[in-house]
């Protein structure tokens, strides 16, 4: 029997690697010879897949955000119900933010890859803020046509305050300055603000 | 005719430096020897004023809050009248955001000195935090009793809203990553839903 080998989980097991590495170490730590390493292989089986450390690690970032999409859909089927924009945005920012040691890395993580954008021209196009910005303008508009949202909110405005909200506490709750607590009361605080009957809060801190 | 030196002068040239020098090269790089040589002065000389490189980072963290809270009470004397609640914490929010070289390096050196915070214990204590967040409370607290705050507002998730608008944007504006007028937009759009009648700006992009 040929031994088959799942190469796209390969290559996701490359990049969990990168992220974990990333957020222990931030990405300057990051190279072939150290992934190869962490997962016991040889630096050749990972440049099998990955021809450039440039290339893992902009595949390791799309993973990241593989990773928490998968988590949201996970969220939104346990509901049991059709979701709808609330469920959709609370989920979306519950997911950044560092509530068990999954999304603690990605948040150690995310923050490795925001530096290397602040320091690497173009990097911060691929570091995914307009593509975040422009999916919560989304869904909030789409909300507000649902007759979801409160009068006087602004969904490209609004946009920016989930992301700062997101941002800041990701990076606070990583390093252990802020409290869970406080960070989700903040989160269900914004949440009322956006919506005339605000989701209800299922995550425990 | 003996010569006096005004050694509080040459404490903040000093604290200048620093913060000049952690904008553009980061904390790591702040040294006696590199604060001294961007003086054009000996270590001796800065060394008799600060024993320590943590003497000197401590002080000029210090004086970097003392140049924002004179911008602040700048600020709040041209108004020409007596400021209230609205007055005061619009402009120490904007006194947070790089709109110019001088809040640009002190934005800059502030995310070095969160960075050391991250790595030394006690030191995020020290980078004010917790000040920052009472101080907002309070502001929200007391504008309230005077009969200016929205009902709803809560002045302590209030206080973190505002300072994750002020943490997020002032990264973003101080690395190119964010326009000016989005992130003056975002702070009117927090004013307005705080107070009955928001600040009006003053500050031109």
């Amino acid at each position: 029997m040929p031994k088959f080998v799942d190469h796209d989980a390969r290559r996701r097991a490359i990049a969990d690697a990168v992220i974990e590495l990333a957020a222990t170490e931030g990405l300057p730590a990051v190279t072939l010879r150290r992934v190869a390493g962490q997962l016991g292989g040889s630096m050749g089986a990972v440049q099998y897949y990955f021809s450039s450390r440039d290339e893992m690690l902009d595949f390791a970032h799309g993973h990241l955000a593989a990773r928490r999409e998968q988590r949201v859909r996970a969220r939104l089927e346990g509901l049991g119900r059709a979701p709808d924009q609330r469920d959709i945005l609370y989920a979306a920012v519950l997911t950044g933010l560092p509530l068990d040691e999954d999304r603690r890395a990605e948040a150690l993580a995310d923050g490795a890859y925001f530096a290397r954008g602040l320091t690497e021209a173009g990097a911060h196009q691929r570091h995914g803020l307009p593509q975040l910005l422009a999916m919560f303008e989304d869904l909030v508009r789409t909300g507000i046509s649902d007759g979801l949202v409160r009068e006087g909110v602004d969904p490209a405005l609004e946009a920016r305050v989930l992301w700062a909200l997101i941002a800041t506490q990701a990076s606070a709750l990583a390093h252990d300055v802020d409290s869970v607590e406080e960070a989700l009361a903040t989160v269900d605080y914004e949440m009322a603000r956006i919506f005339i009957d605000p989701p209800t809060r299922v995550e425990q801190p």
